[in-house]
């Protein structure tokens, strides 16, 4: 049960850009699981890739197509990565996008190929082919949800979220669907997310809001701090909104344009951590009062990542003790007990190093109780901070992961 | 259920160690939960300690304590870190190192206090008072067994290993007990563990050889990547055996002593996996043909902290793409996907970076439903290597950790 999150509505579509989903049989029944994204003619994207270094056949065709062409097309199965399948995985990659190409009209290089599911198992061609062929007849009459949906594997719920503005005198909508619930671990990628806007930017200023709000968003967040083989996050502007170009990330028009973007890759990382496999709490940490931000971070995902933490959400049990425990073994260079505060929900429990005095098991029982959970740790020695967002670790996380394959 | 670990026996004595263990009801009912190690007059020790920075009360007292008196005396509870308690938590624990110096009629300084259990709840005095005042009666009549069973928390089975071997012509013994399965992770220190031997050993040797043996077993071991507040590992030698003194470690009965504390400690690291908390799984991982030692270590954590990784071993599933995520997202400085080999239990499953051509579902079945797994990572770039001990993640070990304080 996802906590606090509901099948998204009021996804604005974005001119330029046209979604096809269809079921291909690969490996779910009854339902989508390949999704055309296609765009106009002179659309801008940026893209950033997962850091792990045994990439998956797509990430490493993307990153090629990308430094070829513009792309105008991202074609997205779930079901299987195409990960851990050598050769004949790439093969079957750069074959499914020569495909695409062949019934979009476009350049093999214009179509990216992104792949969510399992690992080590070659895709299933005949079913994929038969599925690109299809795309041909498409009406495109998909919706953004539809789109969301179809790339879903262990998420319990569809991820999208939109934001408009003004800019210039033209209406600017930012629209975006992700898909990711365990494999969730910061530095890029942990998912797979695709927004599209019809705002009119410049490349540079492109990859810069993409950097950004991706290192404010699903940089941050963590299930289970193991790092996916394929993700990606792609940001694509087809130009349609037609007010002038934002090539100055310092305008005030590129910075309203920024937040925008943030806001939807902020609601789509916290989506990802409210649908985490299992989860049964959403946990915000933040760490404030470092002297370095590196401090601050190192502490945040040592609670965010800690087994022993996580499992004490899960209970609702309020075993701060277990919170000391995970700040104290974290690497940081500045660190000192004594003038240390820790809250939970804004309840002291640790004032200056010492228990709090007013601290009851009673209250502490109460605020551990909630599905929304903030720990608030102040180092008291600094100005830096660092916010990470994260879920609890439970028996339905195992049972999901022991039983993913089977 | 531990994994292929029962009931230790044969724990041979040491001359010059008394031990005695009570029933003090501080937190268990019907168990001895504290433990008295008594050493002769001219005990030699050395001690390594948590790196939390949230050091216990215990492990700052210890500390030191070691600065200023030679130990003649251990004092191990169970059931109450004695963790997060502040100042009172330290007035306690110098109290009872007090309490238990008028007993024994030595320095105060001359106790070490050890503590495992709960963190964040302050002592309960007077049943440890109690305690401490009836080691004035003891008859020093427990074994190494009962000593083992005193200091147990989350601990399934008794930890205990002993080994003898001649110096000079005498008999020497090393035995040990050791407690933990949970909150286990590498950097010292991530259980308790007290071993002694009737070795003649200078400081010198005795500190030189309990670090070299540390860093080969315990700090290669993990559950749950996660660092306790409290533990420490303590290596006294009495100098009853006779023989002429160990000063200098490269001799060869300093190597030879070294070996015998060295598998002591490596019984004891291992038994801990073994017992880890709802392991069901003993899984060695053994990364060789490494450029830097540190890129082995890297890739060896990177599995053994891995929750997929860890649910797949679990469920006995072959999804080796999860071993190929943990290796990849590993910070590792020299790495060629291209040259890597993978197998599990000598089955190959990646050859120089590609699928083995005869691996079949089947065949990792086999090897993953077995109970000792060893993953064997080569990279193929150098001489270096790295192993560590880890278990499976279990629904159990949720539970363990969710139920704990309840």
């Amino acid at each position: 049960m996802p906590v606090n999150l509901t099948e998204p509505t009021d996804i604005a579509p974005v001119a330029g850009v046209q979604l096809q989903t269809i079921a291909s049989g690969m490996r779910y029944r009854d339902r989508d699981d390949l999704l055309l994204m296609h765009f106009c003619e002179g659309t801008v994207s940026s893209a950033l890739f997962t850091q792990n270094k045994f990439c998956a056949a797509p990430v490493l065709v993307a990153k090629e197509h990308l430094k070829q062409a513009s792309a105008r097309a991202l074609l997205i199965n779930a079901g299987n990565a195409n990960a851990g399948t050598g050769q004949q995985g790439l093969d079957n990659c750069n074959s499914s996008c020569q495909s695409l190409s062949q019934v979009l009209d476009c350049d093999p290089q214009a179509v990216l190929p992104f792949s969510t599911g399992v690992i080590g198992e070659q895709m299933e061609m005949q079913a994929l082919s038969s599925g690109i062929t299809s795309f041909g007849d498409a009406a495109y009459n998909s919706s953004w949800v539809d789109a969301a949906k179809a790339i879903m594997t262990t998420d319990t719920v569809a991820k999208a979220s939109s934001r408009t503005l003004i800019i210039d005198g033209q209406f600017v909508t930012v629209s975006g669907i992700a898909k990711g619930s365990g494999m969730i671990c910061p530095n890029m990628a942990t998912m797979l997310a695709f927004v599209a806007t019809d705002a009119v930017v410049s490349q540079t200023v492109l990859d810069d809001c993409l950097k950004r709000a991706t290192d404010a968003s699903f940089n941050r967040i963590t299930v289970d701090g193991d790092t996916s083989t394929n993700d990606a996050v792609v940001l694509s502007a087809t130009g349609k909104a037609g007010h002038a170009l934002l090539y100055d990330s310092s305008s005030d028009d590129a910075k309203a344009f920024y937040v925008a973007v943030h806001d939807v890759l902020l609601d789509l990382a916290q989506a990802i951590i409210r649908d985490g496999e299992g989860a049964t709490k959403f946990v915000t940490v933040e760490v404030k009062g470092g002297k370095l931000q590196s401090d601050c971070e190192e502490i945040a995902y040592s609670i965010a990542h800690s087994p022993l933490v996580k499992t004490a959400m899960n209970a609702s049990d309020p075993n701060w003790g277990r919170l000391l425990m995970a700040i104290g073994k974290a690497p940081t260079k500045y660190f000192d007990i004594d003038v240390l505060n820790l809250a939970i929900n804004g309840l002291a429990l640790i004032e200056r190093g010492q228990p709090h005095p007013d601290y009851s098991e009673e209250q502490g029982q109460r605020e551990f109780q909630k599905e929304e959970i903030t720990i608030s740790v102040d180092l008291n020695l600094g100005g830096e901070s660092y916010t990470v967002w994260t879920s609890d670790l439970s028996h339905e996380y195992v049972r999901i992961n022991a039983d993913y394959r089977s």
